[in-house]
Parts: structure tokens; sequence; C-alpha cells
């Protein structure tokens, strides 16, 4: 939201919502692994306590050969170290307008961090998986009320998804073992997709013979223009750029003072889709653009940065603006692609800069 | 706010505080320390990048010989390490009514870690304070613009106060270096007080001889009905207690839902003024009290554990309360008490809960 909008004010209820969870703070897209304690997250219900030395997950459902595997058994597999985008599928919910109820998102819901685990695939082939296998529910133990129904949270895929090779379970951050708010003891990791995929406090996993129904699958994350539609399911990450804000803030509004002369802008981008290709800078507001120039890809998984040199020497107001395009094609959109629950909008960031009068030396 | 009461919308200013800044979900009073990430966070400005190769601390002003510390040296001196509850003065403001306009915290801007560093006092010995030095300011690499003035984050304490043997320069947090948006490297610890004094990302210690008049000392955290009276400074944590929600949430409203039968309530206590000797719990809403078990302090500036046995065996609807004593006699009040800045607000908490009927077995 650009100075001078204005939004219907924030409920108490989201307001719960963005005191529990937290963003990114837009100076982390300096760091190309997000320091733990910087990187968003959303958690539907409570963290719940796990104790690594009685916690099994199981594997089981439609396979032959249930399995029952210890923290140890899980880190004694093969061990990957993979840096990995996550976002929240409602980022930006809250520049929407009207703006869908839920956790109101600005544009920080997202960070970049070293997940260390073992692969998925190895272990559903231990298993077995049965002929009629067709999607792998993973169980979280996090609990509680959503759409009037008591549940634990879980989230499916479809064993094409989930026999990637780089879906993880996850044990690891930034070389350290996960704290509670990033799902101790183990997580899923599904690199490329949406956050409400990497399934947390992993509990089970159960591999079944007909489309998971479960709420978090068949009734949240659609994308759709009303709640009764079935709409589209959400997936992969839609490409998205954000800037560093130059320069210095104002405590209340965030408004930034640029002092006069040259200024680099730095930000990152990514895409759930393909690499991202190209990363424009506007700094009248969508009007104009031009291109930035694009760090090598760390990863194929995580972001990349890139940077602007943006000549900041006539005083005034300014409204900077970047866009993604990535391998696939999409671009991103200056305009919302409003939805009912404020998912996969991925609408360029505005940040409304003041660059200062010179200063008498 | 109990369940039916309703607040003036939230401003989109106020949530993109809300959105940097983070609280402590209440579930982590369930631990001693609070992990990294959960513990609370209030960023004035931006997260300033630091070199620690090229960081230094320089200590000078009204002092005989000027010190330049850098961080090996820091390191190399006497080494503390504390568990400290730090609490920021605005917790409870999105309460107050009328709503103080500012970071929104709801109850949860606390936490409770184990910091790490070398005590202040023999580094002002060192330097050897001039006769006349009357207060010590600590100064930050954060800069931004407040109250129109531009200005890096800093704060001053009396000599009798930065003298006090557990005042501490950290560099540690729970055992790993700060990350960086609690400081790195450098921060100042001052048990018991709120959070505003615990200045961040230090770069400089100035000894001066009159009271320091910078903003976030003479125009900020002021306790007072209107921003025109000069009002009382804000110095140490008034008594407070939390518990932790019991059962498990609904998603959008948080309210708790608890199975019928016996529930033991959990939650911590504390003051900067002295121990908490007493927790007291309502489970209707305040009309009637009893007294909660307290565990045995961990630390004179941390948190006390306590429980209470609650029998939730009728369904209905319950409103808990919980409210803390400290030994200066202090007793959390029901209502609050308002100021302008909605600053050392220690109002008890309120869960709405709903003990469900039994279900048939």
């Amino acid at each position: 939201m650009s100075m001078g909008e204005t939004m219907q004010g924030i409920t108490l209820e989201e307001l719960q919502l963005a005191a529990r969870n937290h963003g990114m703070p837009l100076e982390a897209l300096r760091y190309d692994i997000t320091p733990v304690g910087m990187h968003y997250l959303l958690i539907h219900f409570d963290v719940p306590f796990v104790d690594p030395d009685t916690w099994t997950l199981s594997i089981g459902g439609r396979v032959r050969t249930p399995l029952t595997l210890s923290l140890d058994d899980v880190r004694a597999r093969e061990r990957v170290r993979l840096p990995v985008t996550l976002e929240c599928a409602g980022n930006g919910r809250a520049r929407l307008s009207p703006r869908p109820i839920s956790q109101p998102w600005l544009n920080e819901a997202v960070g970049t961090a070293e997940w260390t685990g073992t692969p998925l695939a190895p272990v559903l082939e231990e298993a077995g998986l049965e002929q009629d296998a067709l999607e792998v529910v993973f169980t979280g133990r996090d609990r509680g009320i959503q759409g009037d129904i008591e549940q634990n949270y879980e989230r499916s895929l479809r064993l094409e998804d989930a026999r990637r090779p780089e879906v993880l379970l996850a044990y690891e951050i930034n070389g350290q073992p996960l704290p509670p708010q990033h799902g101790f003891p183990l997580r899923l990791v599904v690199p490329g997709w949406y956050g409400m995929t990497h399934v947390k406090w992993l509990d089970r996993i159960t591999a079944i013979a007909r489309p998971f129904e479960g709420f978090q699958q068949a009734d949240a994350y659609r994308v759709r223009q009303t709640r009764e539609e079935p709409g589209e399911p959400v997936t992969r990450i839609r490409p998205r750029s954000l800037l560093i804000p130059p320069g210095i803030p104002e405590f209340l509004s965030r408004r930034r003072i640029v002092s006069p002369g040259p200024c680099v802008i730095e930000g990152r981008a990514w895409s759930g889709w393909g690499l991202v290709e190209r990363v424009e800078v506007s700094v009248d507001g969508g009007r104009t653009w031009a291109d930035a120039t694009l760090d090598p890809p760390v990863s194929p998984y995580a972001w990349r940065g890139w940077r602007f040199e943006w000549d900041a020497s006539v005083a005034g107001e300014y409204e900077l603006c970047s866009r993604a395009t990535d391998a696939a094609g999409s671009v991103q959109p200056l305009d919302q692609r409003w939805n009912a629950e404020g998912v996969t909008n991925n609408m360029a960031q505005r940040v409304d800069v003041t660059v200062a009068p010179s200063r008498p030396s």
C-alpha cells in the first residue's frame, strides 16, 4: 500500500495472529541464508511440545512394510543439506482489497534457510508403496480447530510430487537442530512449494488410495473467488521479488529517507516454477522500468540476489517497485489478483522513499 | 480483551510494526529459557549490518582513559552467564482503550534468555569516570527518525544503575553468538528493566556530566497522561504473570477448547522490583481467586514458574486470569492503568476457555 492509501482497520482476531506469527524484516534480504529468528513463521495452532527421546515417525497406510523411525534412525540415513526459500501462501494478503480475514501479511512472509535432512523418496521406497497408493498424507502433531473441525494439521502430496529427489524430512535448520517453532524434531520440506506444504512436527506419513480430503487440503488453500467453489489447489510459489527498503526508516510510518546521491537498491527474487531470469526495477511507481543485475543462482530452490544502481540525486518523492520474471515466463503483476483466501498473490512490492534535500556541508 | 469485546481497528502503520516485530507465542511459557526465534523482538528502526572484524566499542566522554575494545577484547574479559527476563515497556498496549498508537502488543512481548557477556562496571572502572560524570549513554548502530528527529537509538543510565554488578555487555544468547536481530555483536543487558534499556548493536558508551536529553530518554518512554507532560521515566518492570492458554486453539479466534476433567494451568511470573512471592488464579474472570504453587526461583532476574490444578469438569464458558504479587508488595491490577504511550501497563491477562461437553466413550 502506498502513502496515502488506507485500509479497513485490522481486527483483534487478525492482530492476535500477527502478534504470534511473524514476517522477515525486509532488511534481512541482505543475507543469502536467513538467520533463525528472522525467517517468517506461520503456525496454525500451537507449537506442540515434543519429547525427542520418545518421538517416532510412523510410515503406514497403503505400504507393504510399515516403518517406525526414531530420530536417530532418521539422522542415520542419507544426509542432504539444501538452501530453500519458503513463502507463506498468504503473503501479501493484507494488501488485498477487500481484505480476506486471516493472518494479515504485508510482504514479508518469506525466508531462506539451509535445511538438512534425509530424502523422503528412499523412505517411501523402503516402506514399499502398494499399487493403489495415490497420495501420501503428512500429519503434524499440532492440533486445533479450523472450519469447525478439530484436526491435526495435515496435508498430502501426490506420489509424483512426494517422490521428487529434493523433498526432505528435515531435522536441522542452518546447521542447528530445528527449534520448536520450525517443527522440532522433524518437518517436511518440499522445495518450490508454498509454506503450507512443509508440515512441521511430523508424526506420521500415510499412503492412501484416494485423494486426501482433510481440511487443509480440500477446504483451505484453494484459489477461488468464493468460499463455496472448489477452486484450484495452491501448489508452487509464484514469482516474487522484494527489495531492501533503502536509507533509514521513520519509526511509525516506516517511510524511508535516502540521502541524495547514488543509491544501490538490492533485493532477492524467487519462483517455484523455475529460475528467476529477469528482475526489473521502477522508481516511479511502475510507469518506467529498468533491468536489475542478477547474481548467479545459489540453488534451484533458493532466492536469487539482484542489484540496481539508482541515481537518487534529485530530492523528492519516489515509489520503488521491482518485479520478477521466471523461466516459465510468468511476470509479477502490478495489480492484485484477488481471491477469497488471499493466497498466491504476488503483486509487486511498493516502497515509498523520500530523497532528502542535500545538506550544506 | 475478552470474548465479545471489540477494539478500534488497527491501522496500516501499526500492522507494519506488528508484522516486523513479534511476540512470544504464549505456549513458549513452558520453557525456562525461551528458544531463539520465540523470544519477543522490538526493533525501532532497521536491524543494522555490523562487520564483527572491524566493529569496535568505544568508551569515552567524561572518562580519564578512553577505551576502544574489539569483540575479542570484550570476549577476553570476565565472562558471566545470566538468565534474564526481558519485557517490552509497551506490552499490553493494544488492550488499552483508547489505544496509544505504536507497536500494538497484546500480552506476549516477553522472553527469558541466558545472556553471556562481561560485566559493565569493571569496564567503566578501567576507563576511570571523572568526578563530574552523572550518567552513561549507550549508543546503538540502529538509525532512523522518530519524533521528527534523526537519531541513532540511544538510552542512558545513572551511574548507580550502570555500575550494578548484574549489568552486562552481552555477546551471546542461549550459548550462541547474538543473532543480528538481538544486537550482534554486542548489546547492553540491564536485568530487571524494561526492554528499551537493553541497547542493541552497541557502538559507543559515553559518560556525561548532565542528564541525557536524547529522544528515547527525554521524549519517549515516559509515564504520563498527555504527551506534553514530562511525566516519569520508565525504568524497572512491573509485576506480571502470564499463563499458557490450555487445551487447543481455534485458528482464527485463538479461543481455547478444553476437554472436561482435571486441567493443570501453568505459567510464569516476573517483576523487576523484587521476587514474585505470590501468584493467584481465577477461572471466573477475577471474581474469585486461589493461590497457585510457585516453583523455586531460578535467578533473581528471570521469571518464576507456577502451576494451578483446575477442576475443569463442568462444561461451559470460563475466563482465566492470573495475577502476580512481588516482594515490593505490588499486585497486578485487573483494570488498565492508561497512559499516553501505553507503557508499563501490567493489567492481568484474560483467557477465554470453553470446557467442552463430555464425549460419549
